[in-house]
This record gives structure tokens, C-alpha cells and sequence, in this order.
């Protein structure tokens, strides 16, 4: 046993991977091969999903059996939908909400339960189809709003829309949407997908697994900061200072900027590369760059003051902002995209598994003797 | 970046821990100094979550504050008690359901959603008294009976058993199952343990990390065993065979004898002695030895065929299949025990927080360029 403490495991290799290759000097995202700019381009979240899924972009026809499969499966239980009602009924936080009815999910699901890779992709696909009826479920009922059912003629990206505003999107703002999923879809073993793996290496379920890393997307450090980027520049907004003044003060108070830093980017992250020029477009088609400008302008000073450079976070929080989707369903959404990346690590995970199994170095209190609870 | 691959995370050490000690060569196990045997004998369940949650054991004063505050908090939410009935009636898996129902909690906890650290010890504790009473309820709604509420003047092992099947356990039951509870609250940084460290790593909240673990735990390689151990002890009863010969056939298929290897233990697992103890005195008390006889006789054959020992789930399968408990609330237990020691580790991780972020080692395609849909 080496005596090293590997806390935060910054650069240890805990596997081998096809999925995706990130280069944090050179600021550059590769799933399966094909760069990120690439894929933003060219590809749809679904034929995304059939890369990570499979290791190669479908054929027209393999997408167009894979896109009917999953629109099969969009549609909830009625149980799920029940529990979805009461959590949005006791205002639950949407990343529990979230988190509790995709756990419920395996309940009725009957490829749940084991290892085999068949299964498990299955379940993977099936859980992926119904993250986005839950999400705008969820949406809509807190609000008081009626529940909209999926409609299988609509992509993944476009479908999640409808049932999130009740009427299709326009292509514009279809396109920005699934381009925003394919974006987050892999990215390594960031802590969610890693926190999936070990779940996985036990040979629990992919039900596990996926539950396991939404509720580790939760927090502030990783997918929790898009939410708290937007809040962070609408605060901006609503003080007097200026956004340059706000963020000084912020960081003088020991506060993180939400939406910079990055363990594996050393310079800026490819996708808020191609986020900021939707956020920018979004505020030009809408005669109103302010949100795009306050980013610019944080971004610049974060560079100088800190060295520190945004990560895929920072702007995608206007951008969803002027897509007038709700703050705190981004993180959410970024769940329902990073799955594509959850299922195949774990689909990796049990090609080739080993129980996840660390040690603690133990600095706690040596030979105590228990004396009874009455001489204590 | 060191180049080795570290699959498994073996002997990796990713924490500095106060809460428990394992010297896998001499057998020993020690929580916060006090070693296990020792704690087995003199400490209750509810001293042992004091012990890890604090440091050190309660004096009376103390733990009769924590008993009377814990037993406050059994009772769980209308919404969680109809979620439980759905899963039972759904007949789910009695680790999908704790997961799922565990992970509804935070809706109705007024300390979830942040890392604070007194905020996240209430979470803890709260969760940890609802368990039981989740576990009971599934159990007891999935055979047709009513819902048993809990009663606050039994500790916490004794009105588990009371709310599972309706009536107080005798004195011998109710030892037996707090000394169980005792044994399973902590073991360094076990798999389930991890997978909660590495969603607390995010600043998610107690209850995103417990529900990561509970599902972390379900697998088959960490406590989906113990009930496992028991189907094969039942398996190897129906069958005709020796109980030797079976267990020779299933390693010739290359299959794992569940409660045999652990990652630390290189010899017996001290826990496996006190519970084959256990074990034998709960047969002989009913005037059959038969579970105990046979588990020593697969014993001795793993030992001298594979050089393996027995681990913790070995002898608790038989001594609860003694004490009437139903063979798939095994790993439930389980949960319901290590619950403690997942809460101490998540707050050691909040007090010395560091994102645990580890990377693969990208083995897949190089440098593709994405061909249009049509023309693949
Ligand atoms: C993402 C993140 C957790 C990576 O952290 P990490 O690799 O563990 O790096 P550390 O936390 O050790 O930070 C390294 C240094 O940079 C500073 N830093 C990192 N991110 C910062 C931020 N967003 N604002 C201010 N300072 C930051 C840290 O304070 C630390 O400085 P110190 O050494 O003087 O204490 C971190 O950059 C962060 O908290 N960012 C904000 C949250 C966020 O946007 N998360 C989404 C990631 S996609
Ligand atoms: C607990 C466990 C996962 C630890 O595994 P690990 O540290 O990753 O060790 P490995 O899986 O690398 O196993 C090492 C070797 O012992 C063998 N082995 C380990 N446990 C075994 C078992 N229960 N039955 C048969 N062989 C076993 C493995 O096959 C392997 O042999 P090989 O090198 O010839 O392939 C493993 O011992 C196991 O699967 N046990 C059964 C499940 C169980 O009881 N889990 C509860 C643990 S508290």
C-alpha cells in the first residue's frame, strides 16, 4: 500500500474508457473519436447516444429504429406519475424529485435488476426515454399546469420542449436544445458518472447507478453550478454594483465564481466555447444581449484577476435563461443529458469489473477500552 | 498524471478517516479506537451511531437524549408511507424500494439540500431513524398486513423487529439483532461508503449520499450477498447433495461462493466469528444446528480448497434466517445498520471537502471525422 493520500483522486486512472478523451491544455472534448465541435455540428442527442451506446454513429436506418425504441418508452407509469404529483406537491428540490423517481423507475421495469449487458443497456435506453417526461412532469404539475404527454413524432430534444411549455419548439430553439444535450452528454469520470461506476462495480443495476449520479450532478461543485451561475447573474442584475465590482467583492469574501474552474480544463472549456455563441445568438434574435454581455464581461475579469476559465456551466445558463426555461430545472436537464455518458461507463464498468474498493488512512483514537454507559 | 491503471482503487488511499480501523492480516476491526469485539458485547446500536457521530460513546445522560431524540424521528410522511405502499404493491425489490423511499425523505426535511455540517448530522440522524420503519413497512404491506407505527419506548433494534412483525422481540431476539446492527455500522471505506463520499464530494446533500449508497450497497459483491449466502444455503438443503460437493460444483463453474473474499481481509473476518456465535446459539436454542452445521462445513471447505474465509455475510444469513426474517430484507438490514457509518464518513467529507474526480485512460477511436447521416 502506498502511503500517499489521493484525495479528490486528481489524475489517478481507475479505468480504460472508449467514450471520450478530454485534453485540459489544449481545451479539447472527443467522444468516440469525433471532436466535440464535430458532433455539436453535425450530430443529434440521439445519434449521440447511439455512439456512447455502441461505439459508432448509426446508419439513417439504425437511427431511425433507435429513435422509434426510445420514443416507445418515453411514456411513465402511473405510479411513477403519482409520486412525481406528490413531490411536486411538497415542493421538493427538482434534483430530489428527480433522483426519487428515477430510482422508482426500476420498480417497473423488468429488465432492472442484474448485470447483463443486455438488460442494462435496455434499462439504460429505457431510463434515458423517460428522464424527460419526468423532469417536465414535475415542471408543469408544481405550477399547477396539466401534465402534457410525450409525443413520439418529435425528437428527444424537441419532445422534452412540448411537454415542457405544451407547444412544439421552433427549430431555432429545437436545435439550441439538442445541441445543448449533445454537449453534456460524456465527459470522463467526472464525480456523477464515477459516483455511477461505483455503484455499478458492486453489480447493482443501472437503476443504481443512474440514481446514484443524478444525486451526485446535485451538487454546487459539478452540474448544481448552471443553476447558480443564473442566479449569480441575476443577483448581479438586481444589485447596484456593476458585474465586475460584484464578483471582486464575491471572491473577497473566499466565495467560488460558479460556472469557472474545472479540475480537468486548464484553459477554456470547448463547450462553453460553443454555449456562448447560442447565448449571444439567443440575445441578438431577442433584441437584448444583456445576459451574454454580463457573461463576457465576468468571464474577461475571471481570467485576469483568477486565471480561471469557464466550464460548460457558465453559459449555459443564459442561454437556457432566454429559452425562458425555469433556473432550477437546469440542472436537471443537465441530468437528462449526462445519462448518455452514466449508462455507457457503467455498461464499460461491468465489461470488465472490479469492485470499487479505496482505503481511508485511519488517524482517529488508538486502544480505548469501553468502559460501561454508567462509569462513562 | 502517473500512467498505472488502478481498477478497483485498491489499497488507494482517497481519505483521512477518525471512524474505523482494519488490519485485514490480524482480523481486527476497530471503531474510533474501540475494537469491535469489545463494542459487540458492552455497546448498543444507538452508543455506536453516538460513537461515530461524535467520537466518542454517550454517557447515560447523553444517550438518553439521543435514544429519546432518535426515536422521535421514526415516524415517515404520508407521502413516503403511500410511495412505500406503491413499491410494495409493485412488488419491488425490497433495495429499489429503500432507495427510492430513502431518496423521497428529503422532500419532507427541513435540514436537506447543503452540506452544512449541523444541518447535515440532523439529516443524518433523521434518516437513520426512518429507515427501520421503512423497511418494516414494505415488508409488512407486500404480505397484505397493516403497517405497524413505531413505538418510541424501544430501542432502536427492538422496535424494528416490533414494527416488522407486530410484536416486541424477546430479550435473546432483540440482543441478537442490536449486536447484528453494531457490527455492520462501519468499515472504513467500503463500496457503499465510497459512492456516498464521492456524491457528498459535490456538496449534494446527506440524503443524495445515502441514497447513492444504498443503491451502491444492493450489489451482489457487497451486501446483495448476505441474502445470497442464505439462497445458497437453502439451494444446497433442497438439493441432494452434500453440502461440499455443491459448493465444489459451483467453483468448477467459475461461480463465487457468496460470503467468501474480501478486499481487506486476508484471514477470518472478526465479525464472521461473533456472528457464527450467534448463529449456533440461536440453532441450539431452537434444537436444530442444521444452518450453523452446514455454513461450517462449507467453512472449513473454502478454506482448504481456495484459501478463502468467510466475511461478514456468511454467518448472518443463517442467524437471521433463525430469527424469522425474511431472506430479501437481508441486505435492507444491512443498509439500515450502515447507514451510521455512511452519515460519519459524508461528515468528515464536508469538514475537509475535495471534489473526488478521478480520470480513464482513453482507449477508443482516434481522430474520426462525422460523415452527414445519409451518407454513412
Ligand atoms: C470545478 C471545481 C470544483 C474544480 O475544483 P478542483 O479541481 O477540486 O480545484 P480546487 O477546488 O482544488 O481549486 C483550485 C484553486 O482554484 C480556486 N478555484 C477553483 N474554482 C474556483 C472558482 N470557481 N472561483 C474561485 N476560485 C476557484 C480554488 O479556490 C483553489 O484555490 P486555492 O488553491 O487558493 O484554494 C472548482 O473549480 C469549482 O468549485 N468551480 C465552481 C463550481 C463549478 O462551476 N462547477 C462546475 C464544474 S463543470
Ligand atoms: C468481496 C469480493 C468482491 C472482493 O473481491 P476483490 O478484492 O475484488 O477480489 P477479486 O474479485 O479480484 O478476487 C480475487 C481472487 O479470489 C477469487 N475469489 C474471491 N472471492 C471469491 C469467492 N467468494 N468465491 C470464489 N472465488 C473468489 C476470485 O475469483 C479471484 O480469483 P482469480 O484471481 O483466480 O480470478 C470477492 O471476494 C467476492 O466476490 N466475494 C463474494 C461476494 C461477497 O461475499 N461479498 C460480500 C463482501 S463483505
Amino acid at each position: 500500500m502506498s502511503d500517499e493520500l489521493k484525495k479528490g483522486l486528481e489524475d489517478v486512472l481507475v479505468a480504460e474508457s472508449d467514450l471520450s478523451f478530454i485534453d485540459g491544455d489544449a481545451g479539447k472534448l472527443v467522444y468516440c473519436g469525433y471532436a466535440i465541435e464535430d458532433l455539436a455540428r453535425t450530430a443529434s442527442y440521439e445519434e449521440v447516444l447511439y455512439l456512447l451506446w455502441h461505439g459508432d454513429l448509426p446508419t439513417r436506418s439504425e437511427l431511425d429504429a433507435f429513435r422509434a425504441d426510445m420514443a416507445s418508452h418515453r411514456e411513465i407509469d402511473d405510479d411513477v406519475l403519482a409520486l412525481v404529483e406528490n413531490l411536486a406537491a411538497a415542493d421538493a428540490d427538482p434534483m430530489a424529485a428527480l433522483r426519487t423517481a428515477a430510482s422508482a423507475l426500476s420498480a417497473h421495469d423488468d429488465t432492472a435488476g442484474g448485470s447483463d449487458p443486455d438488460d442494462a443497456r435496455e434499462s439504460g435506453k429505457r431510463i434515458t426515454a423517460k428522464l424527460p417526461t419526468i423532469v417536465a412532469a414535475f415542471t408543469r404539475l408544481r405550477n399547477g399546469d396539466d401534465v402534457v404527454a410525450p409525443r413520439d413524432d418529435l425528437g428527444h430534444a424537441a419532445n422534452f420542449l412540448y411537454m415542457l411549455n405544451g407547444e412544439a419548439p421552433d427549430d431555432v430553439l429545437a436545435d439550441v436544445f439538442d445541441q445543448a444535450l449533445v454537449l453534456h452528454a460524456d465527459h470522463g469520470l467526472n464525480a456523477s458518472t464515477f459516483s455511477g461506476m461505483v455503484t455499478a462495480s458492486t453489480l447493482a443495476d443501472v437503476h443504481a447507478a443512474v440514481t446514484s449520479a443524478i444525486g451526485t450532478l446535485s451538487g454546487s461543485l459539478h452540474g448544481g453550478a448552471n443553476a447558480n451561475v443564473m442566479r449569480m447573474l441575476k443577483e448581479v442584475d438586481d444589485s447596484d454594483k456593476d458585474p465586475l465590482s460584484w464578483v471582486q467583492d464575491a471572491l473577497a469574501n473566499g466565495e467560488r465564481v460558479m460556472g469557472f474552474g474545472h479540475r480537468v480544463y486548464n484553459v477554456k472549456d470547448p463547450r462553453a466555447h460553443i454555449l456562448s455563441e447560442r447565448s449571444e445568438e439567443l440575445g441578438a434574435a431577442a433584441g437584448d444581449t444583456k445576459w451574454y454581455e454580463m457573461s463576457v464581461a465576468i468571464e474577461d475579469y475571471m481570467a485576469d484577476e483568477k486565471g480561471l476559465a469557464p466550464n460548460v456551466d457558465f453559459y449555459s445558463a443564459s442561454t437556457y435563461y432566454q429559452m425562458g426555461i425555469p433556473v432550477d430545472i437546469y440542472t436537471p436537464i443537465f441530468a437528462m443529458s449526462r445519462v448518455g455518458g452514466w449508462v455507457g461507463h457503467v455498461l464499460e464498468q461491468y465489461d470488465d469489473n472490479r469492485l470499487i474498493r479505496p482505503r481511508a488512512r485511519y488517524v482517529g483514537a488508538e486502544d480505548r477500552d469501553s468502559t460501561p454507559l454508567d462509569e462513562r
